[in-house]
């Protein structure tokens, strides 16, 4: 595998100036393991301990009532958060497809039935643009994608990400190519086509794709290229930062005090944290204490069983799970994943198959939410926590639903009719539904 | 077939104060026929003439500076239109699933695709939270039922009626019997069941689905049932001139040149015209002419067919096209329809199957939208108007995309992979990819 650090590619006067990169308070990269700062590039792994590098900022300009007045005053997406993301400041002004601003649902009837009492709240991310969360990434590393003048937008992927890249790079007139497994599932397959891009099948699993971008991103073949998920991975990821902000915003600027976040990679969980602590940071929230809680699958749960085991490290599994979203075996973000868990005084958690149907089932029934399996992860992973006495149930909770129902039918598929009758209201009183 | 008329449940005052009915600024139903008054119920003929009730308004009272002021401070759906909906004042604070502040997409790429310069805009409803428009009407149509007392929510659908009835009767605390032909494809039924509703398959075709529900409606057995689009059809109904306000909102307070609404029944167009009358008439738009137009399917063209041999009266037809959520071959509101398109100015035009899956693909590849195919049947049915010259491409457009893409995947199931190679550059370089 190719790594392509900062050395190869850009000086290291450790600022964006330097550069003239025009990506809003994003400052410079730094690294995760060894704090290294590097100017902002398309660069993911430092070039001194090949740590993940991640976006830092400058918000010392910020006046707190301003921000807070400016962000209440932008747009219904994203984009209102736009002083805190790594993209320039007229970002709303560039097609794009403006995800986020999803609904917060107070889940009366679900909390009832999970035995909470103080305040249960769904984030519905099925309301993106194309039904996932990762509209909310992808539109982040499309604007680093724009400033560092790349033309084609890419990613691996087994599903969601494949139609949000597919969406962005269409509306924003970029190419789009995306390498997925050549037997990827026939639905799957026209979700990702419909848009037009490139997409390509890799003969092998998901491992190999992974394998070929790599190889990709380090020959002159990939130049030009912006895997949204590799060299943009920095900005991409900063995207889950908005569900932090939307949450707290929706509460009316309040932190809740415990939330429950799929891993699948763990990026998504570390940057909900990373954008709840900027909050307190800024003075937007009241700072008081807030537990972050993990959701995995049991057939892909290897933070959960870290988590339990009370390691610090995280021994990789085969998926074996419907929750296919969710089915990273080595995540990458797995060792932040577990130090937030345990500084929040949260837990990570796994269920079965099984209880993910029943939960999807669950949210639906009460609240009319069609989840996506990651959804019936994190439903029924609260339900557990709830019933082990680990999550309070007397304190304020949000649940993430991070995709849609629609996308993940097969985990359903066992629902059907209650009755079949004749047209006749004979038939149906004997079918006893009158 | 038991019509229900206003005498067999209420007395005819032709006014709500009578029944103590608190649904906001409606004031009476009344008859779109002979336009006698009816007070407020749970009905949906007119006695005098079997002509269609809709709903009458006392606006009477407000100002228009303060009721757009009111307008904007409201929530980000379709309850900040409440003062204009036959609803209760506090209609959001009741459990519901808050449909509607969906996208107005200004789609430049699909402009320049379609020749249009006067400016494109794409209502997209695939926003809203099952996917689809229906959502608005359903949830005019469950107020309507809490306040008539109904304890059942219900309908017949072949589609996406049926899981916007699941999914609002769940949220607000409903029982739901939803009736459908029980020969339905196997994801469709599981898109209606999984909000655990009672979902009734019926041994017959459609139309034996329709008079089944029409005799339930006249029996004791149906008592206490509330059928979205029968007995509650007159506020149901009255959901899609949400998208008239919303589409003049979103344009800063301005009617569009042109709309381009499908057609099935036809009440969405006719809504969407009453509301922006309504607009005008309140003073929230400056009075200037707009023109509407109406979109069939080639293979369930009934209205398209009267318009272009200038009937007044619309033929049935045998519906046969792949747009099943507009496959309606006998269109109730087809002559109003037909009034208005000539009244504005606009038309009534129909596309092919082929046209229509062209369409999908052309809006999926410009914009990142995947558009249901009754979304294929505006976009496509807007490239003939303009081709043929009956349709400005120098003023403001907007068309409607009613449905998720998602939801009618087989429509554009041909699309595939682009290619398949081995996990190697050689292999990629082999494909023509670099
Ligand atoms: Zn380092
Ligand atoms: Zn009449």
């Amino acid at each position: 595998m190719a790594v392509q650090t900062v050395a190869s590619s850009t000086d290291s006067t450790g600022t964006a100036s330097a550069r003239n990169v025009d990506l809003g308070p994003a400052a410079a990269l730094s690294c995760r393991e060894c704090g290294h700062r590097v100017p902002l590039g398309p660069v993911f792994a430092c070039e001194e301990c090949f740590g993940p590098l991640e976006v830092a900022y400058d918000f010392s300009s910020y006046d707190t009532e301003q921000l807070r007045e400016r962000i209440e005053a932008g747009p219904a997406n994203i984009w209102r958060y736009a002083p805190l993301l790594p993209v320039p400041a007229d970002v709303a002004d560039k097609p794009n497809l403006n995800p986020g601003w999803t609904k917060l649902v107070k889940a009366d009837n679900l909390a009832g039935e999970l035995g909470i009492t103080g305040g249960l709240y769904v984030k519905d991310d099925s309301g993106n643009p194309t039904h996932s969360f990762k509209d909310r990434v992808v539109a982040q590393a499309l604007e680093a994608a724009r400033v560092f003048g790349f033309t084609t937008l890419s990613c691996s992927s087994t599903g969601n990400l494949a139609g949000a890249v597919g969406a962005a790079a269409a509306r924003a007139g970029f190419r789009s190519c995306v390498f997925i497994p050549h037997d990827l599932e026939q639905g799957k397959v026209v979700m990702a086509a419909v848009y037009g891009g490139e997409l390509v099948g890799i003969e092998g699993n998901y491992d190999d794709v992974n394998r070929f971008c790599s190889e990709l991103i380090g020959d002159p073949a990939g130049e030009g290229w912006g895997f949204v998920n590799v060299n943009l991975r920095p900005y991409y990821a900063e995207g889950s930062k908005t569900l932090a902000y939307e949450i707290c915003e929706q509460l009316g600027w309040q932190l809740p005090d415990q939330i429950v976040v799929p891993i699948a990679s763990g990026s998504q969980l570390t940057k909900i944290d990373k954008g709840l602590r900027e909050l307190i940071g800024l003075g937007l929230v009241e700072d008081k204490p807030y537990k972050i809680f993990g959701a995995q699958a049991e057939g892909c749960s290897p933070v959960s069983a870290a988590f339990k085991a009370g390691h610090d490290v995280v021994r990789p599994q085969k998926p074996d799970t419907i929750a296919k979203s969710l089915a990273i075996g080595n995540p990458a973000d797995g060792p932040y994943v577990l130090d937030i868990a345990r500084r929040t005084g949260g837990a990570v958690e796994d269920v079965t198959d099984e209880q993910i149907v029943d939960a999807i089932r669950v949210l639906a029934r009460t609240e009319g939410i069609f989840a996506e399996t990651a959804g019936g992860v994190t439903v029924g992973v609260t339900r557990k926590l709830v019933e082990n006495g680990v999550l309070d149930p007397s304190k304020t909770t949000v649940v993430l639903n991070t995709g849609d129902g629609l996308k993940t039918l097969d985990a359903v598929a066992g629902t059907g009719l209650t009755a079949t009758i004749r047209p006749s209201l004979e038939s149906f009183r004997e079918a006893g539904l009158a």
